[in-house]
Parts: C-alpha cells; sequence; structure tokens
C-alpha cells in the first residue's frame, strides 16, 4: 500500500486502473471500476447536485419543496433464485432500501421488466409473487411498469429494474457526506449471507451450504432508527463491493478517517468457512438486507438499543467510529492489534451477484 | 371479425389468445398479447387503483396532495444506433412522454443500465451523450442511475431502463379513460416513421431509405396544449402496437366508439411505400415522437393551431372523433366510403424497436 495515491476528492486510493476500451465484467462490481465509469463517464454527462452528492438515491424538491428521494437499481442475479429470495424479492428490495437511505419513507416502485423469450411462465409468476410480497411486508405500491421481450440468448431469462419514490422524513438530513468525528459505527448484523448464498446456488461454494441470502426490506427498521434519533448522519447498505467498499465511499463523501474494530463484525460461522476455503474477505462481500449507521456517539446506545428491538436490526453491533484523523480512509484495528488500510474493492469479484 | 367478442372491460376484440406456457417474442409487441400477460400475471399482483388505470404512468399524491406522475420503460432496441436517434435517446424520450401524457412537467429520471461484456466504450460514451442532450432539451434532471454489467452473450450491447417522475399540472386532468362523444382526435403528425426507420436500420427493408426516427421529447409541445386547453381530456402517445393499439386502448379504457378518417391520417410517403412493400399497415407501426390528443370538439381548433406553432407539432391533423355509438371499439372510414374495424395489434409485429 505504499503506492497510495490521493483522488480529486480526497479519498486515499491504489494506483490508477487501466484504460478499457470496453466493458469488462469488472464494471459492474461495484468496486473501484464501477466508479471509475460512473465518474468518466455518467457524471459529466448528467451532471447535477443531486447526482453529484454519489448517495445511494437522489434527493430533490417538488414544487412544494416537499423532498423526495428517487433511486433506480437493475438486477441481473445470476440464478433468479437462491436460498433466501429470488431476483424479484431483490428488485423490490434494492429500490426500497436505497430510496430509505436518505431517511425517506418509500411509497411508490416501478418495475421494468426485460424477459428472454422462452423463459417459463411459472417462472415469471414465482417472480411476480415473490416481488407483490416483499412489496407488501415494504408497504410500497408498485405504480408503473413495463415489458419487453427479446430474442433467446440476449437475456438470461429475466432482468427487472426498479425504480423507488419516497418522501423524506422531516428533520432528518441523512447523508453519505454528512459523517463527523465522533460518529459510532453501527451495523444491523452478519456480513457476507447474500453473496455467499448466491454462489452457493450457483454450485460454486463446492459444498453443501445452509445460507440463506439476507435480501429484506429495511425501511421499517430505518423508521424505528429515526424515532430514536433523528440525529443520524449516514445511512448506507453495503451491497455490491460489500461493507469495505460503502465505508470507503462514505469516508471520501465526508472526507474522514473510519476506524474499524475487525473482532466486532458479526459474520455467520458459515460463511466465514465458506470465505476462508475460497479466499474471499467477507468485508467485500454483498449483503441485501443490511445497513450501516453513523451516528453521534451520544445518540449511539438509543439507535442500537431500536434497532435490536427489529426483525432485521436484532443483531445489530457497533464496529467503530469516525476518528479525529485527517486521512480519508478506513482502518482495520484487527484481533491480535495491528492495524491495516482497508481498500475500496477494485474490479471484479462476484459478478451478477445482484 | 364475425368472432368479435366483448372483454372484462367491454372492448370489442378477437378470439381469445392461446395459452403460452413460456413467453414468446410477441408478449413484447405492445399488442394484444402483451396486455394479457399484464392482465394475467402482473395485474393481481400488484392490484393498486393507480395501476388499475391503465395510463401511460402512475398518478399518485404526495404527503402534501401534489400529484405525481410517475412512468418507467425498458429500452432494448436493436440496432443501438438508427436514423434519428439511438437507445439513449429513445430511454429519455420515452419516459419523458410516459409522465407528460397525464398532463404532468417531467422532472426527474432515473436510468439503470445493463451493459454486456465487450461493449465498446466509445459506443457507451456516444448513447450518454445522446441521453445528456434529450434530457436537455426536455428539461429533465437525471438523479439516479444503476449499472451492471452480464457476461457476454447475455444481453445485446445494452439495455436502459429509465423512470420518471413529473408534476401534474394544477386543474388538468388528463387520463385515457376521460374519452367522451364528441371529442376531436389529433394527431401530431406523420405515423409509423420510428418503426420503419429501426427496420431500415437493421438491413431489413431490402432498399435503402431516407426515413429518420421521429423520437422526441413532447413535454414542451404537451404544455403548448395545455396553455390552449385545459380541458383535453387525453393524451396518449402512440408507440409499440401503433396508433391502431393506442386508440383501441382508449376506447377500451373510456367505453367509446372512436371513428377515424383514413384519408386525414398522414403517412410519410417513404414510411406508406415501405409498408405496401413489407406488407405492414403503417396504423401498427411504432412511433415515439407523436402523440393523440382527445379534447372536447369546442376546443379542437385552439389546440391544433397551438400545436402548429412547435415544433414537434407542426403537422398536427384531425384524425377522427368520439362517436356517440355505444359499441365500444375504433372504425375507420376508407378513402372510398366503407367503414372498417381497426383492432389492437394481436402478437408480434416488429421485435425490438424500442
Amino acid at each position: 500500500m505504499s503506492e497510495e495515491t490521493v483522488n480529486m476528492e480526497g479519498a486515499v486510493c491504489a494506483p490508477p486502473l487501466p484504460h478499457h476500451e470496453q466493458i469488462v465484467m469488472g464494471h459492474g462490481a461495484g468496486g473501484r471500476m464501477s466508479h471509475q465509469l460512473i465518474r468518466k463517464t455518467f457524471l459529466p454527462a448528467f451532471q447535477n447536485p443531486v447526482l453529484q452528492t454519489g448517495d445511494d438515491a437522489g434527493l430533490v424538491e417538488s414544487a412544494l419543496r416537499q423532498k423526495l428521494s428517487i433511486s433506480t437499481d437493475a438486477h441481473v442475479v445470476s440464478p433468479l433464485f437462491f436460498p433466501g429470495g429470488d431476483i424479484g424479492k431483490l428488485a423490490v428490495c434494492g429500490t426500497v432500501n436505497d430510496v430509505s437511505m436518505l431517511g425517506a419513507k418509500p411509497l411508490y416502485l416501478t418495475a421494468g421488466f426485460i424477459l428472454e423469450e422462452g423463459l417459463q411462465m411459472d417462472v415469471l409468476q414465482r417472480v411476480i409473487d415473490s416481488m407483490k410480497q416483499a412489496a407488501q411486508e415494504a408497504g410500497v405500491q408498485i405504480v408503473a411498469g413495463d415489458t419487453k421481450v427479446v430474442q433467446r440468448g440476449k437475456a438470461d431469462g429475466m432482468y427487472i429494474t426498479t425504480a423507488g419514490v419516497g418522501i423524506v422524513r422531516e428533520g432528518v438530513n441523512v447523508s453519505g457526506a454528512n459523517a463527523r468525528p465522533g460518529d459510532v459505527v453501527i451495523l444491523s448484523g452478519t456480513i457476507g449471507d447474500h453473496g455467499i448464498a448466491v454462489l452457493g446456488a450457483r454450485g460454486e461454494l463446492g459444498f453443501q451450504s445452509n445460507i440463506q441470502s439476507d435480501v429484506a426490506p429495511l425501511n421499517h427498521l430505518i423508521e424505528a432508527m429515526l424515532d430514536a434519533s433523528p440525529n443520524i448522519h449516514v445511512l448506507r447498505d453495503p451491497t455490491r463491493g460489500g461493507l469495505a467498499t460503502t465505508l470507503n465511499e462514505i469516508s471520501s463523501q465526508s472526507g474522514v478517517e473510519i476506524v474499524l474494530n475487525e473482532e466486532a463484525i458479526p459474520v455467520n460461522p458459515e460463511v466465514s468457512a465458506a470465505c476462508e476455503m475460497l479466499g474471499f474477505d467477507p468485508l467485500y462481500i454483498a449483503n441485501e438486507g443490511k445497513l450501516v449507521c453513523l451516528v453521534p456517539g451520544e445518540d449511539a446506545e438509543k439507535v442500537l438499543s431500536a434497532m435490536k428491538k427489529t426483525r432485521y436490526g436484532e443483531g445489530a453491533v457497533m464496529i467503530g467510529e469516525v476518528s479525529t484523523g485527517t486521512k480519508v480512509r478506513v482502518l482495520l484495528r484487527t484481533a491480535i492489534g495491528s492495524t491495516r488500510l482497508v481498500d475500496m474493492l477494485a474490479g471484479e469479484m462476484l459478478p451478477r451477484i445482484c
């Protein structure tokens, strides 16, 4: 890590990525290559203050000065069904969660389906039923949709892109840019379950596993947290790129140093074993039903206790804090007392995990 | 047409479609098969009053009783570039137009990209630049995005799903369900240009053509129309399935008979010639920059004259009216004085046209 450089946003990062003439799988992995694609290709074209914030959703104002949170996610997970979920549940929860991460109550979703010719109707029906259930649990309505069909071999069963709109709760101001020294980092439960569950469903683990995806709508959890403290600074769900990438994004957006305690980060023993066998670090594995919260130290206990009373927050723990250090980076204090730098995921790790 | 039956919504329609165990291309064509898929598979699951209206966008209320128009469109056009446009322009205009068709001012878009591994970066860049231009012309901001990459052979270059949010103009009430006897049907210009332009780009015409797609953002046109008359009953863009399918949808939603004058419907001579050679009816060919408007007879002249002053409405003409007939159907008075029934597009016609 001696070759660290500091990028324009002041973040510690590895040497520049190679130039690509073509899209490669790593551009979809949610790590540094994805960020570069967004920064170099999308942002310059679509430049506006809303996109520039780099949060999970865009924050806009309606004519009546009401703040709306708007987000979208394309879903291409393979296989379509995996232990604990499927592409439909993922498509609803992914967008519900992104909209919620700005402290908004998600209300409306849209769903765009790209179906491959030959897709079994009952497969589509199961996915739709699953979306219905997830939407009901989250309390959102799917108010618009579109369906396109492409020839055999031009998709992989089905892809679903959802978008969502929510109303930001009065008096809250949550953003990845709001982390401050003294903030405590709370994680809502174990990491790595989703990614490893999908790998298992692909038969890529090499052994039978009981690992279930954690895919879940987190909006009710967030409501409980904001009821406990309106002073929450950051909410973010560590999906593609995992906890490490998410915390690097927050560190970069806020210009702060985040220090984690390795021992405090909960990992399901089966996930841990799978990662060890495959040479993966759970910090980089995708989650679909977890969130990290950064909250001023004085409110941390009450937020944590509110989380523990909810279905998707019962495993919540404090895992670190924002230090007073001036370097923009994420550090991990290991069990043996050493400290290592936690970088953002670079390129590809697990393709088509969401 | 002696086997006509009346469906649950009271619409005249052909005999029931065959049952399908698998998705076939016709499910994506925007005609009767698409409608059946939506009615049998999507609507029962996502049932809510907003979806049920069957309009191009969902109409919802924010907490402050402000009406929002929300819509989404998945874009899978092949090839990615065609005379007059590309998938990026299409993705922006398609959603801008759908949001606008409820009498709303579109403000915010989201864009979800599914990229195929190996896509050339400069192709992506050209598409993005085109989206930027289209968004600027429409005056909308792209406030959220997502990018996924799938392996070679799991997509076809790129797919783009956009969603949009707009604010419904005070005092207007536009819906496919609002057509009433005495309404005049106004069409904003020639039909069939987009579909034939895409066919030409695929080399499927068998001859060189100069036909350009009409893809365009229609929101400013609609503003001018609503300035001229807030009493407009219906606005709809005849995309997949063409003018015939769109008018059948309106007839069905409103429970009215629509009578068209064949001679009044403008068709570019080149489009007309191509259709004749290929055995297509321009009434069923997709448009991406045209709209139909149904407005009470007394306001028709002023709406038409306002349209003619705009860039995308200069070719506007009155093409028919809502009759006092009690049958729910669309009729065409031909040049030779006969009358024929115009049905909805049944299955597939031109795949991947948008």
